[in-house]
């Protein structure tokens, strides 16, 4: 294991989130100078916490790249990174990021008087910040970079924008960019990105992306600030700020969820918002490799697809049976009005939540916690099935679940005509019987830590009065699949403050997990993996 | 596909059956004549409905084999049973079979006049029976063929002596009876027996029942019957009548779960009866292959065997959680006593709950709706894994788990050392790449089944006031993985009664399908079974 050259790339990568910090610091501080005094009272406050943690996150990143220098210097010839290195660091650049990531929080909380009565809540002045403890930084964090979504800020509104610009860009970052980063960045370094790639992109990928990985992560890239520029107009023209707008989008491309109000998207109560919201949800679940065949004019590889095709018949199932639920039943906004029963309510809530979980963003306009049970139901499968492989999304994926149903049809025949010899195919391209026993594994693996999950949770909250078996089972759910909210006391209109410590490190690792395709987290507890035998 | 050969067989099924009824209708004569008084009360209204359901079942039975004897008659070349008529008569003769084991309690219920207070309860006297519905019958009958356990009888012991001991023999016939008979009586009739067990063994079995297929069956049936013996006279023993000594042992050594008293077998109230019952449930969840090894002193193979230190170990995991959660819980038993927290009960109806339930036989001594989230968690869970492959009992089965487990352990170390071949052993066998993906597979379908199930009892209950996701969740697991009770509306000292029709006939599928492995009834939903292309 060539620890020093793993140390080196999390340097870079740490080097990076740091410049990504500052960025956000000098909007800070040009707001500071600028907008109207309320704003500025907020950045006042922000300002420095951002300057001293790009600071300090760079220290850390060129700190970690010293030893790999020295060898260097010392004229040693420096290994290729082998897929052991690829996969620590691939843990390693979540678990670490994470904490640097979180940073912001919590040099904010505690270099904020939160006594002084700066436009905030009451909730607030009372209690200290929640963001004082670094379990809850790295929480939010980790939540951010993974893509998931869920918070433990009960009120958001108080919280100055440049650190919910922050907390928005960590989604970004982590949503495709990581991914693009470490593939456009380290092979140019003479680094195996390949390898890293393999790790990295989510999941089996039939139309996947090119092999010449550099040009390919360009590419990707492109498309993604290609979207997020047409969203951010977009929301624009819808009304929003473009403060908002931006902090949405990001939130929107990378399937996250974090919103700049308490209620979510639902705040805004406007149609044209959450249309266009769904809209861009739908894109950023499907395969990035496929918009490349789009913009190569190859279209019949793009709608013949056939995890496309499956992600949105999923889809329409999904809001089918979800919206029929809601006809007879009054909805309740994430605003806290209630609708009455109407075909119109139903369809506009029904769908934007079914697309938002499956999708694994987690934005709301609708409290589902009293939604039928058949809704509900229905919602939590979702978020196993998750978006499609390639995409920013998190979940089973829709490949795998495609590929899962094949195989057992497959098996279900073998058991009366165990002669025939038929090859499963996705799309055009057979699937290796590897690929196949991968893919049933996975699937049963993200079960089996699922489970682990909600029964740690049902242990460290077994004193919480209200602690329900729906809210393990989904705060879990929620967490692996990198959604964000689920049902009962971790509901649309709740937050994760209220776990206690242990619980949000469960929670943290089952982010990471889930966002990492499990295994990538999970071979670091494998001893075989450390002896290197 | 040879329909004729198939039904022939089913009718030999159905003769047995009627046999055992007729037996049964003997006793009850027997009874009828030599007991006392209100004994003889209750035969006096079972005697004719037994003696008619033997009549209608033997006609049935000689009415199906009548088509096969005119070709034979015809001089025409019967052909061997294939295995698609194989797959076909195993589910049929549980589909058919569960109808004529239904027809005492209907011609019962129908043939006695429910106002006579001949010691009826309240609740029989005021409304008519509920066996008066043949959906109901059909769904105890199943219950007790599939080992299943689960009753829609709100009291028990209103019910004559004869009928309750045809409730407790179906579970006799159907826990190894039918896999011994269909083994056994087959091949004697030049029937492809082989693949006939090969379908009803329960699951893959490393030690696997010796090739000679008709002579292990024997073997396997005396075994059988020995521990049968064996526990009567123990129960007899510990103070049971022998009527009640024979119904719970029946129930017992199928892993069902019928008992003669509404309390189950907490209704007793003796440590030794519930010591000798956990004793023999254990026994009853082994794979029967291995005391085979027993009686031929190979005692290596039997306590090396993979998945019996694996079951033993699960049991003793999973009692430890549950007990250790119930230290300071206060234990309601099934009789309505509320017991103070101590070690001795914790023990006593922990372990007695934990092996009920994972050896799929589904007793119960206490009410454990009330008790820890963990617990109950964990409960759920043994469902799922179940006892050994060849045993009586249900569920994935541990041998499944044990496989499963290895494969996703292997999968790991493949994403880091794709390179190293390493095969996955159980015990001293290593498994074949197809059986790596056919246990996957079929636990995965187990899951999605269970799934399926659940949703449409919530869809068929949605009116219910107090339906609830955890009643829905374990009334599907507890019928699909052949336990009895589950939590909620389906607890310990609940009932199935007061679900509606639909509901039941979709759980005595679910019975159906976990007690053929799935495959054997989900098989006849596949077009290419019946186009046999």
């Amino acid at each position: 294991m060539n620890i020093r050259q793993v140390m080196a790339q999390l340097g870079l990568l740490l080097l990076v989130l740091s410049g990504a910090i500052f960025i956000v610091a000098l909007w800070s501080g040009f707001e500071l100078v600028f907008a109207s005094a309320d704003i500025a009272a907020g950045e006042r406050q922000a300002f420095i916490p951002l300057l001293l943690s790009a600071g300090i996150g760079c220290a850390i990143g060129v700190g970690l790249t010293i030893p790999h220098q020295l060898t260097r210097r010392a004229g040693q010839h420096t290994a290729q990174i082998g897929r052991r290195e690829a996969l620590l660091l691939v843990a390693m650049s979540w678990l670490i990021g994470a904490a640097v990531a979180g940073l912001p929080y919590f040099l904010w909380a505690h270099m904020t008087d939160h006594d002084t009565p700066a436009g905030l809540s009451a909730s607030v002045v009372e209690n200290e910040h929640i963001w004082q403890s670094f379990a809850d930084c790295y929480f939010e964090a980790m939540s951010g970079l993974t893509t998931t979504g869920a918070t433990v800020l009960s009120s958001i509104e108080v919280i100055p924008r440049s650190i919910l610009l922050w907390r928005a860009t960590t989604h970004w970052l982590g949503g495709l960019g990581i991914v693009v980063l470490f593939v456009a960045v380290l092979p140019s370094l003479g680094v195996g990105g390949k390898k890293l790639f393999r790790v990295e992109s989510p999941g089996p990928t039939p139309e996947g992306v090119r092999p010449h990985i550099r040009e390919t992560a360009r590419i990707l890239w492109f498309i993604y600030c290609g979207i997020t520029l047409a969203e951010i107009l977009a929301l624009w023209f819808a009304g929003m700020s473009w403060f908002e707008a931006t902090c949405h989008t990001f939130a929107t491309l990378a399937t996250g969820g974090f919103s700049t109000l308490n209620a979510s998207v639902g705040g805004y109560r406007s149609v044209s918002v959450d249309v266009i919201i769904i809209v861009f949800m739908l894109l950023a679940g499907v395969n990035f490799g496929l918009y490349d065949h789009l913009i190569h004019r190859r279209f019949k590889s793009f709608y013949r697809d056939p995890e496309l095709r499956l992600y949105l018949i999923i889809l329409a199932i999904g809001s089918a049976i979800v919206v029929i639920s809601l006809l007879n039943t009054p909805i309740t906004t994430t605003t806290g009005e209630t609708l009455d029963p109407s075909v119109g309510s139903a369809v506009r809530h029904g769908v934007f939540t079914v697309v938002s979980v499956q999708t694994t963003t987690g934005f709301c306009t609708a409290d589902f916690n009293n939604w039928p049970q058949i809704a509900q139901g229905t919602l939590i499968l979702l978020m196993f099935i998750g978006a499609s492989a390639g995409s920013t999304g998190g979940g089973i994926k829709v490949i795998r679940v495609l590929i899962a149903m094949k195989v057992m049809v497959r098996e279900i025949e073998r058991s009366f005509r165990p002669s025939v010899i038929r090859s499963v195919k996705a799309g055009h391209t057979t699937v290796a019987p590897e690929l196949k026993l991968a893919t049933l594994g996975y699937i049963l693996g993200v079960i089996l830590i699922f489970l682990a999950g909600m029964f740690l949770l049902l242990f460290f909250e077994r004193h919480h009065e209200t602690m329900s078996f729906d809210t393990a089972l989904s705060a879990s759910a929620a967490t692996l699949c990198n959604i964000g909210p689920g049902l009962g006391l971790v509901g649309a209109v709740e937050n994760y403050s209220w776990f206690s410590m242990p619980s949000k490190i469960v929670m943290s690792l089952l982010m990471a997990v889930g966002r990492l395709e499990v295994f990538a987290i999970v071979v670091l507890l494998s001893p075989r993996f450390w002896r290197g035998d």
